[in-house]
């Protein structure tokens, strides 16, 4: 296995501990001996545990002498609850490191210089791999990252004029939002979404039962929640943020970076008005309405100069409806 | 060469005459010689030209004898401007002739049946290839095919709040509309997008110059146009149609089967409304707008059980906008 397929199989050790891991960043490394054999997999366990190298390491023994070990993220140069990772990788043996993106923060970086003062070699790709996305940004600005979650028809409305909306997604579009909260710190609404839908905003799996990992709620707004509303049940935890300024619920959630906001309409332009919108994920549906709700309220453009302009980052099929991703643009 | 092959390269060059065609459909064929070897290619001349057959077998002359025909519709089997094509691919000495569709039309049809009394093997795909669509949907149903294009942002706005909406999608995105303008027999809007914007509805290169084909334009509504108006020059014919009602209008479109609906938001609402929107061609920008006017108007949907709802025919990447094509949905 050469050193791209295994930083491919070290993406996915990271993705499937996502959401697991904060404030821990959720890291995947493989170990390859000498030969280019995968002897060991691992990704960061929750806050305390051992990070992915260490796992990795462990799994690989004494075939990691001579190996390489392919890593997400630089690895760690500092004593936190567990010991650095660049010290275990230098007695494990390890003899060339490869890793994606630097690690910006201050504590921990320096990784890669104290390998290479040990004799170990290094190379990075330089690049974000998308479970560190949320993590990266977090180091890098100060403030958690934000995903826009949407279901709309094409024409841009998320109800009918009656208000109905079930289904205007089907099936496998709701299904991937469970699978994707699951994966997250915090869910954020407005009290207008949690008064008039009295939601769970717990990630279940399609028969209905709890997944594992449930993420922070977060309900942003005056008004007060009724005795009874499912989001003051003990499924997970509930943070009531009585504000309408996005930038002091994004304080009070410094340690959950990855934030998946899932509206409604006003919190959602509040959002964006300020900002913080960095990802958009969008599930439109084959559908035409004509009226009812828009998916986003008031974001504070005033003419089309003023757009807040995306990038495509991905397009693909969701059963009957389209997944659209839009990340920030590319700033001419 | 196999008939697969040469069907993809027939409806190419049935697509390659879209538009010039009306009342005739847009036909592609080609001819493989008794070795399989292309010999000859043709498409629908302009009324009162020869049919793609006819064109396909000039240009393969003697060395059709014993070959196969490969075409996009059964070849027809009547004598109007020109003679039956069944007749002229028994006389050129034609083996096989495998075609898509079926020929709809009562005065055409019967050319496989023909063929066969005349001892030529026929076959079918029994397929609609796309540049028949609108031919076959006006000889099926007995009214046009429309087609509605529409601009939007990802949440629904066709211009910001003030009125400003150059450009919400891109230069990729403008020209795409314009080469599909050169391929239909006629572009509806209403006198509100008329009066709003003095458009010219015109087919045009990048370069500005105007394209070989002109589409018929038409202008729905009450209110006249002002002298002087782009859509009442002469580089193309202007149809102003003093209703309100869909029916009418495609009523008077019946010899332009092929009809591109381009807004605004209110004629294509009542469009929807009567059900004559047969497919929609988006054009979503990776924008944001929050305000401003919606893309489509009040479509007479109440509740969310009688939305519009279609199937996604495609989706890809168009410049830096997605382009959304939605089709008929298989009613269950
Ligand atoms: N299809 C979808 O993707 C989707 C997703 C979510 C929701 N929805 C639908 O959206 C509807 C609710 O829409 P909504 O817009 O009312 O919901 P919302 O954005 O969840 O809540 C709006 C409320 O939040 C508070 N708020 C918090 N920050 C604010 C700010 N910066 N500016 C103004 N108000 C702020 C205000 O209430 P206070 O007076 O309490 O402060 C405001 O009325 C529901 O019917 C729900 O089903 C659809
Ligand atoms: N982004 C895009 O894809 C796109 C495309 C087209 C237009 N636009 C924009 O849309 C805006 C115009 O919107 P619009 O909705 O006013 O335009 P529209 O739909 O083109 O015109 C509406 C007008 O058409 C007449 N009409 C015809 N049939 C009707 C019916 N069944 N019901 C009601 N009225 C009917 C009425 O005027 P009378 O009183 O004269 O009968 C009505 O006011 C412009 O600013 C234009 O730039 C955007």
């Amino acid at each position: 296995m050469n050193r791209e397929q295994a930083l491919v199989l070290a993406t996915a050790a990271g993705e499937a501990v996502r959401g697991t891991t904060s404030p821990n960043p959720p890291v995947g490394c493989v170990v390859l001996d000498a030969d280019g054999e995968l002897v060991g997999t691992g990704a960061t366990a929750p806050p305390g545990g051992p990070h992915a190298e260490v796992v990795a390491l462990a799994r690989a023994g004494e075939r990691a002498r001579g190996g390489t070990a392919v890593t997400t993220l630089e690895p760690c140069n500092h004593t936190g609850r567990t010991g650095p990772c660049s010290v275990a990788l230098v007695t494990a043996g390890i003899a060339h490191v490869h890793y994606a993106a630097a690690d910006p923060t201050p504590q921990a970086a320096g990784g890669a210089a104290h390998l290479r003062a040990a004799g170990v070699t290094t190379s990075t790709t330089g690049t974000d791999p998308a479970p560190l996305r949320a993590w990266l940004h977090r180091q890098r600005t100060g403030r958690p990252h934000v995903t826009w979650k949407l279901a709309a028809s094409l024409d841009g409305r998320t109800a009918a004029v009656d208000g109905t909306s079930r289904w205007i997604t089907g099936p496998q579009a709701r299904a991937q939002v469970h699978a994707e909260r699951a994966r997250v710190d915090a869910i954020v609404v407005g009290t207008g979404t949690a008064l008039a839908d009295d939601p769970a905003l717990t990630a279940r799996h399609p028969d209905g039962t709890l997944a594992g990992h449930q993420p922070l709620r977060v309900v942003v707004g005056h008004r007060p929640l009724p005795a009874g509303a499912q989001l003051l049940d003990d499924t997970a935890v509930t943070l009531l943020l009585d504000t309408h300024d996005p930038h002091a619920v994004l304080a009070a959630l410094t340690d959950h970076p990855d934030v998946l906001l899932e509206g409604g309409a006003t919190l959602a332009g509040a959002f964006a008005a300020a900002g913080l919108l960095d990802r958009v994920v969008a599930y439109v549906a084959p559908v035409l309405l004509g009226a009812g709700p828009a998916a986003l309220g008031d974001a504070g453009v005033g003419t089309i100069a003023r757009a807040l302009r995306f990038e495509v980052e991905s397009v693909e099929l969701v059963g009957a409806d389209v997944r659209l991703v839009l990340g920030p643009a590319e700033r001419g």
